[in-house]
């Protein structure tokens, strides 16, 4: 638990699923209907700061929440992904993994996902990623 | 091995490391230096169909891809994350996760991270994620 941090003060209430290392709720600013955040219930900085066994606890996370989505939002496809770092976007450093689910149509073209993050250094073309 | 699949037919002179179940390899379209995937090695589509063992493999590949990058580019942080189906933005089905290299000021402003894949349902404001 460190003070401060909206991570480790999220209310129990508000836990859509957990396990031994990991618990999963709803982001606040949701990039599309049922954004999840999972987090290691340890204060962890970043993502290469966890240990083997709290990746393993976040990712079997996943594979819940994706269920748990499924049933809620029949979403279309899912993106999944972790900013490290102030300068990759992250924000509060408590490692969080992003499971945002997708509806067909909701850009107008979705190719390529996250590497909308930024402009590639090389193009990236119609035919491969 | 699945015919025509780019991932699968990548030559063995391009996998930068590799474990039992999974292989690394540069992006051929970076959207920064540095630019990798990691992907099982079985002809897998997406994520969630993927093995717990497989999705082990590839996130210990991360980790030694990170301290690969970092030895080699010295990013300032790192996006990792994978599109699931082609409503998130999934061209090539085979899994494959992305890390991307972050360096300082590669955009105006960073925040946000793989929240920039479209606009948010609720507004994502200043002061946290």
């Amino acid at each position: 638990m460190s003070e401060g941090c909206v991570f480790c003060a999220k209310p129990d209430a508000e836990i859509i699923c957990e396990n031994e290392l990991a618990k999963a709720f709803y982001d606040k600013f949701p990039v599309n209907e049922g954004h999840v955040l999972i987090v290691p219930k340890r204060h962890v900085s970043g993502f290469f700061e966890a240990t083997p066994e709290e990746i393993l606890a976040i990712n079997e996370l996943a594979f819940q929440v994706k269920t748990i989505l499924d049933a809620k939002y029949s979403p279309d496809g899912y993106n999944i992904g972790v900013n490290v770092g102030a300068s990759a976007g992250q924000t509060v450093f408590h490692l969080h993994m992003h499971i945002i689910p997708r509806y067909k149509g909701d850009v107008p073209d979705p190719r390529g996902g996250i590497r909308k993050i930024k402009k590639s250094v090389i193009p990236y073309p119609e035919e491969g990623e």
